[in-house]
């Protein structure tokens, strides 16, 4: 089934405590979910802006991975959204030192006519209001609708554009610390019931090395584990590549189960471990279907006996 | 199979983000694992000491729950073991505010003929010297050694015995901290590697409400989840029931498989969350057949698809 992915196509530059990345490399939300989803979906139709800067290399390789990038609009007299950041010790916090908004601080995106006929939507991590554009503008409501946020949109000033696209979704993919701050509350059991009445029937709550819970429309509980990594090398994407082995497992089966829901979790997991054994995107470009199975099949190990 | 477990049997005092015990209640590592594994095995056998103020009740509640306390010394002109802590607000940490050893200053184990046949071992936390005085006491060495111990009995001053006793054990059980403490690792994986090498051929790392890693003898790995909880009233005495459901499984199935050290880690997170919803040994005195088998169905559902 066809999915659409709409965030961030940018620049990183990034300093984790096993090294650095020596300047700019390829990043951004819609990069990662647009490469992950390709593995699992024929049909990947990306809506994102970069400038001119952008390595038309890059552009190149999405095609190649069968993305569709009609909806990937280059404004040529300007620059890419660019990001720098540094993680602490335990990689589980970190410094922002760079945004520069750039292209991304007037995108006004657009939905080729190739892309409405869309039954799986992905709202990568970007401003509420270019997320519901996106939603308004897609004639047909998708038969589901995934959106991934962080907490930079979770401040009071933009917080009701938040809930706006809340009110609008199926499933909301947030981070445990994401949870706390939306929901006011420190369980993750009662921050789930709060941010369930904001909208989202489904919740998936990402706690990094720790796994990912999802809570269900009937208040199903699912836990998914990590992979536990000898080293984690950079943790920038893996939230992105969780979303896009979520709604790709989704989109590829064309369902909106809850058991295609919890494999689709298990699915994020295992591509999340292989974004954070490298820097960027750099692991998950050229994954073989023989890998991707390999590591599916340790995440169904961890818990069998 | 029986089973023999030694630990403190003392008084706790405790503050939590919820609320506080009003004075002294029962604990100890031994009475949380005497009493969780009495729902499973017909013969547990204490060993521990205790001053004259401990409650003669108690030492009938332990007998009535088929608990041995044929090998539990009470020195009627002495005091009881005493700690008194306090959680801070994330429940992960606390302080001590007391810790008055009393009779565990001098405890000299006894090891009462009748338990001399015993197969499994419980070396409950508690100064690695009196752990390494029951395992020599025992004349047959137990099919199968567990250990729990703690962050104090890490200290550069007392680790020699520590790794005496851990030299001689099938199985630790230890936290997340606990395990980067004595392995000087950050990364968990490596962190069980460390440790294997000085013994255990297996490890348990409890991760608190983040569930548990189960490192096999052939570095096999298993991950248990743990049960999101609305509340969490005190953590005190969790990683005990915890140990306790997981040796009172093998002794029950007298089995030393990796399947059932699987098993055993299920049931060990199950009574564990049993202990944190109320105060001290309150929720774990009077749990029936019934509810823990419902306890232990919802761990089971929720890592399946």
């Amino acid at each position: 089934m066809s999915l659409v992915v709409v965030g961030s196509v940018a620049f990183d530059a990034i300093e984790t405590p096993l090294g650095s990345t020596n300047g700019k490399i390829i990043g951004g939300a819609a990069t990662f979910i647009s490469l992950v989803s390709s593995y699992f979906c024929p049909r990947v139709n990306l809506v994102a802006v970069v400038g001119g800067d952008f390595p038309k290399e890059t552009i190149s390789l999405f095609k190649a991975k069968g993305i569709n990038t009609e909806g990937l609009q280059i404004k040529e007299n300007e620059k890419s959204f660019f990001w720098a950041g540094k993680y602490h010790d335990d990689l589980n916090s970190r410094d922002t030192l760079v945004t520069e908004l750039n292209v991304l601080g007037t995108f006004d995106p657009v939905i080729p006519e190739s892309y409405q006929d869309c039954e799986y939507l992905m709202l990568g991590n970007l401003s509420p209001d270019v997320q519901m554009t996106v939603l308004k503008r897609l004639r047909k409501r998708p038969k589901l609708v995934v959106m991934d946020t962080m907490n930079f949109w979770m401040r009071p000033e933009v917080l009701p554009e938040l809930k706006a696209v809340l009110a609008q979704v199926d499933v909301l993919s947030i981070n445990d610390e994401e949870a706390r701050i939306l929901s006011g509350e420190h369980s993750l059991v009662k921050a789930a019931k709060v941010i369930k009445k904001m909208g989202p029937k489904t919740l998936i709550i990402k706690k990094g090395e720790h796994g990912a819970l999802l809570f269900g429309p009937q208040d199903e509980l699912f836990y998914a584990p990590a992979l536990p990594l000898e080293e984690v090398y950079d943790p920038t994407g893996a939230g992105d590549c969780f979303a896009a082995g979520f709604i790709a497992h989704m989109a590829s089966k064309n369902s909106t189960s809850l058991e295609d829901m919890k494999r689709g979790v298990i699915k994020g997991s295992a591509m999340a471990s292989f974004c954070v054994e490298k820097f960027g995107t750099e692991r998950i470009i050229n994954l073989t279907a023989d890998e991707i199975a390999a590591r599916e099949q340790l995440f169904a190990d961890l818990v069998k006996i």
